[in-house]
């Protein structure tokens, strides 16, 4: 077992990744460790063809404390935190990147960071007990890479109140808000999950691929080129062998051939 | 009668113009004779110049279910699904860019490109007992092109969410996530669409038309750019004969004489 | 006092800075005298090195129901409607670029122009019984200049509702939708306003106005553009005084030293 591997667990299942921050002494902080590992995994997770889904979970009372105040605070200069934060920037948009599926499973406190982590993810599902706060600026530092993935989630005043006051909001909010898809009891967290992971399996690997990066590519382009965009994909989409089966198997209404499944 | 009226039925009344999707034993597809009839009523309609607002409604248990797939799978070429997806796409715009607002009336099932048309209506009503599902992912197909119009409706994780499971949502979901304005008893969905489209017509319908025309064309922009383009509009909307008038009467309270009115 | 002072009341304290619209005869209208006396106090908040937070409050029974018509009846040419507007988007966007919060605190009607400052606000507090419309298309102007404010607070099929009906929501919708943060109980709106305030004065004040300005800027950048300026920001941020010792007293467990404070 590697350094990296004890901070940062790796299963995989079912064609279902799990990667489970293990630091919960320290909160899960996104120390330089931890990023690194995160990184590395989401690096040989980009380039894994078979990998289907991952499910980003963590080790204790939270879920992630953003970035580690401590390890920061020993080398106060500009250039070693603009590197850091352009470090955390990048794992951000690799979780975004990444060419399948992410769901956070967040239960505890998710702050700052740890915060933005779920947000950056393309799925979330939180304990009702779990709490959300970007609360960088009670130590007067703003959220505000933070800020970068909270605004693409949330409604903008919404995003400004958390920002400026770092409150924490709850799950059942957060879920109103936009910033998790689902609240369920506590002990109903890892049966959630683990649903939508394999509703997300059930699927042609191939359809999902495609759509998550056209989905995200098409956001920010105006409507004839979105449009442009999404109508050639979905006609490479369905000369895949899964759609033209999918097909066949829905006019001939029986259940779809597809391989490899997740069983 | 021509065959598109059989399958695309056209009522005109009050200044209110009703499509009705009329291929109930096929769930309302868009085939290619489909999409043919709505882009030719959309292209007459955007040159008419007393055209007030549209009702895009559906006979039978499905509002509409999205491409016909049996066609589709005669035809299995690349280029064939290209053209498809691209007129399916100019019809979605064309929704968008009609002079005169959309409102679509939704029963039963609206799913994949189905669920689009009322991603892409400016307004949507809808019976309680609807369903609404982007379920092209269950057959391999990803709803790319639906995601385009439903991403601009939904927050972002709810989008993926109903993208990459095919879940459907109910009618009050969907008022709830902004996919439509509001769910009404299945009684009540032929009144209440219809008071929406009679108030629409109350207005005056410069104001109407130049406002549709500008709040799309502003969304995109940065704020100087929107606010620059809104101060010209609005500078030439008042000039209008029915703004004067629609003034005077504020100022002297009494109702505004507007013509030609629906009554 | 000068008229400009009795049309607009200015009150500092505890470092929070009160605006309120005082023409409640004639609803709190944006006459040109009231854009003035606005768009003055606003540029001199801008340049005030020890403001650390605004709240835009009204007296009367409406807190703003949009431009005066009766002024503007008074010159109908293209060209004065033009600066007009022109004038009152600049104001609008002045908010939005102030270098501190502002908040909203809104009673009784917000309508069109008023509506619009609502949305323009950084937050919003309501009262409960507080009613919010973009009512131009009533007299037959559509809300074009509010519509690039509302667009970016609310979902687009709401937006178009309000805008091409005029209806009213309340408070509780107005917060549900995200045109404001909280609807309170009337005779809690102050307090709650205050307490607001309070909360974004107990921050640093160079956190605060770094945050505010590169919210908005990364808003409408691609998310690797966005992402290089947060992270250069956060990275000058983490440099200041302030954060430096925030961070200090978090690791130390105690209360950060911050000066000047609002006590």
């Amino acid at each position: 077992m590697t350094a990296h591997e004890s901070i940062l667990l790796r299963q995989d299942q079912d064609g279902i990744t799990t990667l489970t921050l293990n630091r919960p002494q320290l909160f899960n902080a996104l120390s330089e460790a931890m990023l690194d590992a995160l990184q590395g995994q989401l690096d040989q997770l980009a380039r894994d063809e078979n990998a289907r889904c991952v499910i980003l979970a963590a080790q204790g009372r939270a879920f992630c404390a953003g970035h580690d105040l401590r390890e920061m605070r020993a080398t106060p200069e500009q250039a070693y935190f603009q590197q850091l934060f352009d470090r955390c920037s990048r794992l951000m948009q690799s979780l975004r990147a990444l060419p399948v599926p992410v769901i956070a499973k967040v239960q505890g406190l998710a702050t700052a960071a740890g915060c933005q982590l779920v947000a950056s993810c393309d799925l979330a599902v939180a304990a009702e007990s779990a709490r959300f706060a970007v609360s960088g600026i009670n130590v007067g530092l703003f959220c505000s890479t933070p800020a970068v993935a909270l605004t693409r989630n949330l409604p903008i005043k919404r995003a400004f109140e958390m920002l400026v006051t770092g409150k924490f909001i709850d799950a059942a909010t957060a879920a109103q808000w936009g910033l998790i898809n689902q609240a369920v009891p506590d002990t109903g967290l890892d049966a959630a999950t683990l649903a939508l992971a394999h509703e997300i399996c059930s699927k042609p690997a191939i359809s999902i691929r495609r759509g998550k990066a056209m989905l995200y590519r098409q956001q920010m382009m105006a409507l004839p080129d979105a449009y442009a965009h999404a109508a050639e994909v979905m006609a490479c989409n369905i000369m895949d062998a899964e759609a033209m089966e999918g097909i066949d198997a829905f006019l001939e209404k029986r259940v779809p051939r597809w391989h490899p499944t997740r069983e």
